[in-house]
């Protein structure tokens, strides 16, 4: 979707892009969950995954919400509960909400209902962008186009979440059996590129479609540091394990310790294996079903703490997001994304220079997810989007191969808490430079 | 089904009669599925219930796993991992088991695949039925009756487990909304029949069919005692509830006081309302959806705890399991049961004398699920089908609304935790006469 | 202490005995105590043991609770809080209670506060006994030998407890190093004993003091049996380990074995060692310290799952508490007591015939511990005394080494839950005969 | 203590000081326990407070492991089991540790024990302060200014655990009930202190005693903000509470508004009142006892989410920790301290410009506790104690009325959790300015 707001003399014209854009961004939820079956819809593996269903009505109840109820004269909503279940936290509609670990516990509304939902607020959408009056255009763009990138942030999800259910399953049945694959090969070798110290400019400027979060743009002093070219490979994570990386405290922070014997980790999600050094001993899970672990793929589905012991053993450290954004800074936004359709990390290409920063996976950061100063979040329910979640968790940066190209910034923060390893998550090296 | 082990000459009628008790059994289960949508059969809102799917999946896998693959030369199993999936408990067969609360995170085999499973197994079942060497039939049969009757017991769970499962969901959705109901009315006046000391025999006799755990008959000396002559009825709890039933300890047993607090219970399960004493302020869900509360109507879906507690507050206690059977004892077993299709209890019938003993609800009685004086437990997996929970549970009698009325016995003996609420239960009160 | 109430022209000398009593119970309690150190006495290593000041606070409760305050004109009560923190469980007082778990939690009042608090309450209750009114005496004495009675439990709780909390500490340390101990051998033979059967009479008679709960006496049908002579050895219980018993489901009760696996366990409580089959390879920790294992001592310290799962390794089952009661009716009550301060079981004697049926061990009986028919609790707060227990526990017999002697009764019912482990514990086999 | 390095010329005037020191350091440990009785030095009342028993234990196995074992030749170990006794948490000695949620069930070692443990090892340490080889003075003195350093901190948590033990026992018994209190009053008028743009240096130069995670000293750029001038106090506090601060979850982080519905807050921790907005239904307990809350007085023992909480319902933020270092750098470290012997904050002083930056209470930042640019950890067992925590927790700045005056610097980075409130914590507002 485009990212400036429209100028008022390029209305017409601008309805017309915007109801494609909608229509794009709609199509493709109902795109990613062709392959499923009925049965697929409703389930719910892990609290802090949610139904495919769940996913595609609460994008609707967004639109219904935040734009039809307010904008629509006369809109009818289509069920006076799914306000109830469909809304995510929002504590401020006052309608309270469904407890998201039992979003798996309701085989109603149908499947079919749930499409009916979608087609039923898509109609009253497609009439809103066209004859919605020009003075309260104002208000409608800016909330629907957080509604487009809200969506957008669900089908990514969407792909983590169906991946975490059929793996949960011990039939380990493919999400879609056809996907390509890349070839078994060593990982290439890791260069570094050296950054000078500097004063640089953080976060989103005052143009264009940003998160609230990602403003405002401040100035920010990096020290000298240098950034490892590409993402940590497979490969290089089994050295890790193979040198006791699981069993040894002297690599982990305090909290990822406890959760390893907690959880029982020894390996990343989604590995499957015999504890030994030789690849070839170890298979993973994919959204094409079981393949062989591939050394030169990423390493993915790893927690903050996972990424940070590996960075420890290894002598180094993650980035801030100041380094990365400061690398980051002036490249073009191409890389292995949603829209490629490989839905798997690919080994990086053969080259020289920093490689892998969009698309592929989520970079942990070394950087807490907080507010940058002067940030003030929005007033009313929508202001709870970002703003509240700015506690216990650390960013991530550049966009996975589930996001979609056009939803991804160079000022782009994603966080999630450091335990979580669901997402297609993975990891770059750094270290300062004294 | 026919409960007396066949004499060898009458073999072949015999098999024709067991071909058409199996298949009338195998159809009863998937005729209790016809109202479900797809996406109600995967759902599990309770460790301690499972989905539909998982019922008719399981009940398969026991004649798969106890006879066919024992006695049908070149049966082919239907799926290598099924017996892994649809194992219940039985530790045993050594091929372990899903664990019970994560049935509802199965979305395959898709529903549609285990009705093949089903069907495969019936073909070869029918097989077995029919050309099964003379020799082995001593041992097919006795096994093939155990699995008719589990088939019948997973039949009153998949209407118990359908009924939660539709209750949890705020949407409160029917799962036969064309199901009878009685007229509201008035609880019918309570009377007492009473039954002298005496040395009476208990539990099944050597002779037809019973569960393990109903033998050896033994006798057991009854004090004398008096019975009342029907179910305590929801006009009648709600005077328990509104003289304070759940808010004084002085009524509940210390782990049902505890029980009480740690859920906030404040009614029976599926009750709604206000908390008065005025029945038109209530309502109760039922598989027929929310439907007004009905005062002459045996109160269900009460936990040991409750039922206790109202007898206590009442003056008055629970039966013992011996006292039940001999009030019982030369009845006829005729009730509201499953076969009846009102899938809900019904007032008792006005008159005089004990009516209710059998259908409606399964009866709480004041004694423990212990092994009768002289109780084997059989050798094998199979052992494992009732002794090993004779620790922490109650007795209930009589069948239910859910049960099938030639699944039912005198001697039979049914068991549940204390705690438990989500089955047909309710009780009858009893005292002692000194 | 005396067991018959007293007839009224015997007032004065009954005074002065039961003056005598009262005094020997108390001093009993703090005999118990003098090998602790301060540090001990406010310990609680486990939600269902209590600190040893809570015990000797809460009898002393008792007293002032039940006989002080409504009996003994002016009477100031020690300190207005503590009928909060040593009120045990009684909801009925209306005054609430400081939570169980935390008991551990409360280092005020002081030790020396405590004791203070018991000499207090003992120079009032001198004065109630001696200048009581008459015409107060029928109420009073009840309550009064219920208080001793009870004084007595805690007594045998003090001991459990303390061994429990020493047992916690890795530096094991001795209660009184100074206690006893049998030579080491192997186990005497096992015998049996058979038993017709009978129309029995169970339960206390009428006459002389019984808890309610053992009352009242009502006849019970026993079918013929078997009742082994001595008690299970800690010999016996390793050939059952080293059989494999605690890896092998099919010894077990399904919620034993649920305890098994999510407690870890692999032997008795207390109980240190290599797991080997080799006696001299392991030690138990004792009230004087570790000693080495004694293969001819009575196991001790297992649950009813573990008592269960070796009497099924074994092909026998345990008594039902009839069946005890039978055995033990006409005995005289001998054995080892806490008077003999052995503070241990001890290994059976020599020679023919029942063995260790009072003391040594209680003894798990196959009896879930409810009322007997015709049982009612008393009116009030006393009534929560053993009533409200009657669900989910099993009943033992016959007293332990940590019992006093003028305790325990023929009818004596204790009770604990299936999983506890930290009393003074064993058990007996039977068999039904047919 | 001193806190730069000594030059070996001055080598015994520096052990004479430092001995003296030393004995400074040891001596107020046990002055801190002086008001205690014997049953107060075993409780913990919280998985995250330990018994003062352990705190003098502790605290002295750092000298014995760190010092004592590989520097004083022929020093025999107190005990063989106070290195797994008393370890706190590094994984690396290799001796493991008792768990941290069981320290409060050892009654031994006895608190005589425990004091022997300490002379034993101080007269060690004075040997070793003393005698030790200049040869390896250089990696002794290190060491031992950071037992010092550590032994202070455990000073400040003995504070802090003694006040939730006693403040958890219904009696509410006071510390020291000799303690003075200021007068009761309204908050002086809350000013503010404005900072340009600038960039500035963070952390501790290489000169001077620091831990490893107040450097390497970096440079930060800070955009304009203002300061208030002090805490925030009680009565201000009040007035959040009574516009509804604790049922509004617009005011709070998403993690922050679970934590207060899990665990009911509706006060800070040790409020006692009756949720009016009128201070005079309010008490607080105090290391003195129960006392009347003071609106002067700055509001203390919050978490993070509530200091965050009122903030954006004030509609400013909490200070980053280079915000508030810069405005505390160059000021001297005043303020009260433990050594003034308050232990509880004061309002703060009458008049112009920045008050109570030091002492008084921690404040909280809005900075999460994270590596400086350039940090390592230092290898070793001694590297785990402040890198390993860099994780999930929050920044707090300047010391509090518990903290030793010569403890604290201005680089000083104390880290909490988010959700605990048992320290002497308070903040104060920031914002941005544009």
């Amino acid at each position: 979707m485009q990212d400036t707001s429209p100028p008022t003399d390029q209305m017409e014209t601008d309805r017309i892009r915007i109801s494609r854009d909608f229509e794009r961004v709609r199509h493709f939820s109902e795109q990613l969950c062709e392959p499923l079956i009925t049965e697929d819809y409703g389930l719910q593996t892990a609290p802090e995954a949610s139904p495919p269903k769940w996913h595609l009505a609460h994008v609707t109840w967004f639109y219904e919400t935040f734009l039809l109820r307010p904008f629509l004269p006369g809109y009818q909503v289509f069920h006076p509960r799914f306000e109830y279940l469909f809304n995510s936290y929002y504590e401020q509609t006052g309608t309270g909400f469904w407890p998201r670990p039992e979003r798996g516990l309701l085989s109603r509304p149908s499947v079919a209902e749930v499409y009916d939902y979608r087609h039923h607020v898509d109609a009253a959408m497609e009439r809103l962008i066209a004859d919605g009056p020009e003075s309260d255009w104002p208000r409608i763009w800016p909330r629907l186009r957080i509604g487009l990138n809200h969506e957008q942030q669900h089908q990514e999800l969407l792909v983590t979440d169906i991946k975490h259910h059929l793996a949960h399953n011990p039939l380990r049945p493919a999400y879609r059996p056809d996907l390509p694959s890349a070839a078994i090969a060593d990982p290439a070798p890791l260069g570094w590129t050296r950054f000078d110290a500097g004063l640089m400019e953080l976060g989103a400027g005052p143009e264009g479609f940003a998160y609230d979060n990602e403003r405002p743009r401040h100035r920010v002093f990096v020290e000298p540091f240098a950034l490892a070219d590409r993402l940590i490979t497979n490969g290089e994570f089994l050295e890790f394990i193979a040198d006791g990386g699981y069993r040894n405290p002297a690599f982990w922070l305090s909290d990822g310790w406890a959760t390893v014997k907690r959880e029982g980790w020894t390996h990343p999600l989604y590995w499957e294996g015999q504890g030994t050094p030789n690849p070839s001993d170890w298979q993973i899970m994919t959204l094409a079903g079981m393949r062989p672990l591939n050394p030169a793929e990423p390493v993915c589905h790893v927690s903050y703490y996972e990424a940070d012991a590996f960075a420890t053993w290894a002598g180094k450290r993650l980035p801030t997001e100041a380094e990365w954004e400061r690398a980051a800074a002036d490249r073009p936004i191409r890389g292995n994304f949603v829209d490629d359709a490989w839905l798997h990390p690919r080994p990086a290409e053969n080259g020289e220079g920093l490689r892998q920063l969009f698309g592929d996976l989520w970079e942990w950061t070394g950087s807490a997810y907080l507010a940058y100063p002067g940030y003030r979040a929005p007033a009313g329910a929508l202001g709870e989007y970002n703003g509240k979640f700015m506690c216990n968790q650390m960013v991530l940066r550049g966009g996975s191969c589930a996001t979609s190209r056009n939803h991804v910034r160079l000022s782009y923060r994603n966080f999630f808490y450091p335990h979580e390893r669901w997402q297609f998550k993975g990891f770059r090296l750094a270290e300062s430079i004294q």
